[in-house]
Parts: structure tokens; sequence; C-alpha cells
């Protein structure tokens, strides 16, 4: 049987508690599975006919009767070869894995179907996040699937074009005075009076459990000729965290022999992992953040911390920081690959250079590079890259 | 051995004269393959291991070697089934294709990949394209996975929203004064005086076979329990047509026993094809086009008009036009269903009303609708339409 499990104090809870932060520590509960079942049950060799969605790897998720799942056929993203980027960098192998064709064009549906299915089973009726990002916007999608009302706090002057998207799909979108520090402790605050269901996506168990499928699908995709290195663009730590239990779970039951060594990048102007993991600490501190381009890494606080800083040495990992400059050179090399991505995204191309130069990659490594969430999203950012280089006549 | 063929007179040619249209008749030429060829070698048994894109399906495809292939991965888009637009129209089975989660965010990546693939082969260096919407986009991207200078003419004054991706892959845009017939006689002109390179994604036999494998994926991800009904939004008739020639040769070769009824709707603004189909007529009309939000449905005279209407016939398809009022419903009913797509798309919604209102199809058959395009391609018209019925504090 699986439960909830406390990373930090180890405190245990039964999954039907519906916990989402330790009652004795406060920290973001993880779920724990019986991987001894999971040992029995699952056989790579029959995947081929299943469903074509993250529900394909059941046996490694929470057990949700099919009636209650909320799927809108996530993940199963395409891996691509490089062959512009990899020629510059002198790479021997470099692949992307599409992330941004999801269903709302992120990452983040792998946690929503989790999520929401998840909630769809306890017969929860609204839920709210605090998400001016993809994040809201995938919660948003699956609610209106499942018939869920869905409600998303944002910060007072979030433009109209970042959530137009949520409120498509019939979300009701809340602006809160202030920044973000205010439209969390808001939603916290309404979470904690019991006015509101929170389907938080930096710290619900079943939001981060839903990326865990993204190393199986690399595994299965891959037909177990695994990368040696994937980086992640790192906020709340979500794609990380899920990726690197996924790899650890298909390791300890046998699928795989080792894990891909797993790097985080974080924009120079929000770093607080990369601080801590330069100066070698257990946890995070919070930090003060500064204004970057890369809009989905802007968590100066993740509240997952500490788990991500020990996977990151477990793993053996790096974490590295860039500049704006160098995201826009990335976002600019990515697009003339033929991949119009998130700035967030373009993290990785200069994140690779940098383990590069530092020897933590050699040239005749291969190289995995999620690409997070689609260019279209942030077609601000775009016209103000692009239209100055454009050859307009 | 395939060569090209005239759907009008009758004429051959060989592939490598690269020729477009015909030089008898200058109608839009095909591609016929051999299909004793095909019924030898190919075994959809061996589909399951083969490469994830369109090119699984290799023997449907003109040859061409691997070297030479321009890819991003396009294909394989999930099909989804509803459970909210089903229960409104009591509807047995509704699925969705999602053509959106295709690279570039739209159905036309089918087209480029064969396209620029034959192209590159050729050792063509510099493409054009005459395109303000999807398939501009997609042969942009293309051509920059494959080091092809691409230039997209578009009217004067297109807005920089619509052509910004197609930029940021690195394609000069050309504006030309004055609306759609003066861009396309602008590159005709220029084309002709030999230019250019007029990759036309309306005209070229390559692009339109691209999208024969829509319906090789329906067959294969569906295992053969194929949909009674499609229905396509249709405006030069690509996927349409393609899909038709798809599931014919499927039939041809014994893949299949029989195909789907495939219809068509169009904006009341622009229905050329609708306007032929009800007076029976074996060719298309030029119309003067109306504004409609369909943009992708603006082709008041479709190059293969004579081809279109032989399939509808040939497959006992309908023709219908909708309102603007009801794409816009039918754009607001996708996103309630957790599906957030280009208006153009959303014309399928109010065409299965109609379609179900003439007994064309009974609620207890199966209909599957393509998803054409992302909704993100075009923010405005959601701002337009959601930003009112939205809920903001």
């Amino acid at each position: 049987m699986s439960f909830l499990k406390c990373d930090k104090c180890g405190s245990n809870y039964s999954l039907e508690e519906d916990l989402m932060l330790c009652r004795n520590c406060n920290y973001p509960l993880m779920i724990q599975y019986d991987l001894d079942r999971i040992h029995e049950d699952f056989d790579f060799k029959r995947l081929s006919g299943r469903v074509r969605s993250i529900w394909r790897y059941f046996e490694f998720l929470p057990r949700i009767e099919d009636k209650f799942i909320v799927s809108l056929m996530e993940g199963l993203t395409p891996i691509l070869d490089s062959n512009r980027i990899i020629d510059l960098f002198g790479l021997r192998g470099l692949k992307f894995k599409l992330e941004y064709l999801n269903p709302t064009g992120s990452l983040k549906d792998r946690g929503s179907t989790l999520l929401i299915s998840w909630v769809n089973k306890l017969g929860v009726k609204s839920i709210a996040d605090d998400s001016s990002g993809n994040a809201g916007i995938s919660l948003s999608a699956y609610s209106a699937k499942a018939g869920i009302n869905c409600t998303i706090y944002v910060p007072e002057h979030t433009p109209i074009d970042k959530i137009i998207q949520a409120i498509s799909y019939g979300a009701k979108v809340v602006r809160v005075s202030g920044g973000r520090t205010e439209t969390s402790k808001e939603i916290m605050s309404l979470w904690k009076m019991g006015k509101l269901y929170y389907a938080s996506h930096n710290m619900s168990p079943f939001f981060l459990d839903g990326f865990k499928t993204f190393a199986y699908e690399v595994i299965e995709q891959l037909n177990g000729d695994l990368p040696d290195h994937i980086i992640f663009p790192t906020g709340g730590g979500s794609l990380f965290l899920g990726a690197y239990r996924g790899f650890m779970e298909a390791k300890a039951i046998g699928w795989i022999n080792d894990i891909p060594k797993l790097h985080i990048v974080q924009p120079e102007a929000c770093n607080p992992i990369v601080k801590a993991f330069e100066r070698r600490l257990s946890y995070v501190e919070p930090i003060v953040e500064g204004e970057t381009i890369a809009g989905g890494l802007r968590i100066s606080n993740p509240p997952r911390g500490e788990s991500i800083l020990k996977a990151l040495y477990d793993c053996k990992g790096f974490a590295v920081s860039v500049s704006e400059g160098e995201i826009v050179d990335g976002y600019i090399k990515l697009a003339k690959e033929g991949i119009f991505a998130e700035p967030t995204s373009a993290t990785v191309i200069p994140a690779l250079k940098r383990l590069l130069d530092l020897n933590v990659i050699c040239k005749d490594e291969k190289v995995l590079l999620p690409i997070t969430g689609f260019g279209l999203k942030d077609v601000k950012t775009a016209v103000k890259i692009f239209h100055g280089e454009s050859q307009i006549k």
C-alpha cells in the first residue's frame, strides 16, 4: 500500500487523509510506494499496447479507478534529435524531449492529470491554486474536463495575455493586491480558514508524482539507451524531483541499472538552489528574486528545497546559474533548430555550455534536454527579441 | 515507382521533374504510388517499434533517404475521448484528434516534413511560400531544421503577432502591398520568372501527401476500430484530401475494409466548396470571401477544388457551412472540454450539430474531429471572446 511520507522528519500518513503538509514539521509530503508490489506487477514488455498517456504507467501511480481519471492524453511527448546545437557544441548525442507538446502547452499537465484525478476521486467540487503561469493554466484545463470549479489567484497586475488561456478553460481568476508573496499569503490564509481546497502545484504530493512519468517515458522511448545527463530548468522543482523519483524507482525494481546524472539550471536573478548547492548546504535559503525573462523559474523559496538538494547530491548532479543574455541566446538557438520554446525552457542551452566548460559533461556523452513550455505562451517576449532581428521589408 | 499525375487531365510526369502544376492544364499535380509494391512491403503488425513520427509510414510516402529527412517528430498526435460535448449532443462515440500538438502547434507540420525533406533531397537552398498562418510558420520551422532559407510573403497589414513565430524560426517575412490576392500574384509572378523556389502549401503534391498519414494514424491508434464519420475544417483542403487519399490507399492494400465518411465544414463567410457541393457541381467557383474568425479557412478559390469535390462525392460526405456565432459557440464548448483550439478548428462543433440535425450522422455512430490548431496561435481572439465572460475581481 502506498502512503504519505515526510521527506524531512519521516512522519507517515495514509493517502486518504489527503494531507499536503506534514502535521509535525509543515514540510510538503511525498507518496511512498510499495516497490515490491510494483516489481511484481510491472512488466515493461507489456507497455506497447497500453493507453497513450501517462496512465500507461499506472503501477507507479496512486491507485485511482478508471472512472475517476481525468486525462487530456498528456505525456508520451516526442524525443527529437538535435542537428544544429549538437554541431555547435561538438557533442556526440543531444536530444530534446518536447514537453511543450503536452495538451495545454507545458509540462505541467503531467502533474495536473494526477492531482485532478485524485480530487475527482475524493469528490471535491472546487479547487484553487496560486499561479499566473503554466500550472494555473494546466489545472484549469483538467478542472474543465472534470467539471470541477477552478479558481486561480494571481498578482494584481498579471497581464491578461498570461491568464487568458486559464480563463478560456473556464477558470475564475482572482487578482490579489500586491505581488507573488501577497498572492501566496492570501490563498494560504483562505486555505487555513477552510475556505478553499488548495490544489497547490508546488506542494501537492500528487502533482509532484505526475512528473515521475517523465523518467518512465525516457526509459521506454529510448529502449533503455539512457542519456548520461539531463538538465532541468528548476523553480519549484517538480520536474527535477519527479524525474529523480521515477528513475530511482525504475532502478529499484530492476527496469534500469543506473540513473542519468540530473542537473539543475536557474537564472542568476533567482537561483536559491544554485546558491545552496555551491555552499553544499542541505537546505535552501530564501532569496530576494530579481527580474528574469525565465518567468517560470521565479521561485525564491522552493517548498521542497531540502528534497531537491538531497536528490541532486545523490545523483551527482550540478546546479548552475545562467544570465539573462545567455537565456536569450539559448532561446534564439532553439528557434533556429525549429523549436519555439518559452524563455524558461531556453535556460538549458547555456546550462549545457556551462556544464561542458566545467567538464561535468564530456563531449562524447549523451545529453537530454526537456523543452518545458511553448514559445506561444509568451508572444510578447518573442516580439521583443525577434522583431529587432527580423527582415521585414 | 511513384510518379506525378494530373487529377484533371490525367497527364503523367516523373517525380524528378519536380513539377507542381500540370504542363498541360495547369492543375496541381498529385503523387501516384505503386499500390502493389506497398501491398507487398507494408505489414501493419510491424509498426509498433518504428520511429514515432509520420515517417513510420514510409512505404506510403515518396522514397527519400534517411539522411535527407527533415523531421521535428510530427504526427502520432493524441486521440482524446470527449466527455462533455458527447453528452451535450447525446452521441455514442466522439473523439478528438489533437493535431494542434504537432511541433509548431498545427496540422501543417505533416505537410512540411514531407515537402522540406523533398527539397532537401533536391539540394534546394531557399524556398518561398505565401501564408500568414500556420503553413508559413510550419515551413519556417522545418526550413530552420534543414538549414534552408525560407521567405514568407504576407499581406501588407498582417499583424506582427501572427508572423512572429515564423520570424523566430528565422524566416524572412516580406510584406506585399495589398491583400491576399496581391500577395499570391506577387509570389506567382516571381516564381514564373524563376526568381524563387515556390514551396506552395496549397499546390505542392508533396505537402499534400504528408496529410495521408492522418489516416494511417487513425487506423493504427484505434486498432482499426474506425469512426463512421470525420469532419474536416476545409480551406485549401490538404487535410481532407490527404486523409481521403490515405484511407483509400489503406483500403486498396487491404489494411482496412471500408473508409469513414469524410465531411467538410467551411464558414458561411467563405464557403466555395459548400456552394459547389449544394449544386452538385464537379468544380468550385471562386467566391468573394467575407471576414471570418476562422482565418485558416479564408480560401476563396481552392486550387484543388475538383479533386476535393470528387473525393467528397466518392466517400458520400457532406459539406456544410457554419455561422460566425456558431463558430464562437463551438470555440467556447471546446475550451470547456479542456481543449484550447484555434477558432478555425472550432468549426467542427457546429458542423457536427448540423450533420446530426440533417440525419447525415446518427447518434449511435462514432465521430472523430480533428483539432487542427492551438488556441495560443490567436490570443487576441481569445481575449476578445473570453475576457467579457471572465470573472476577474
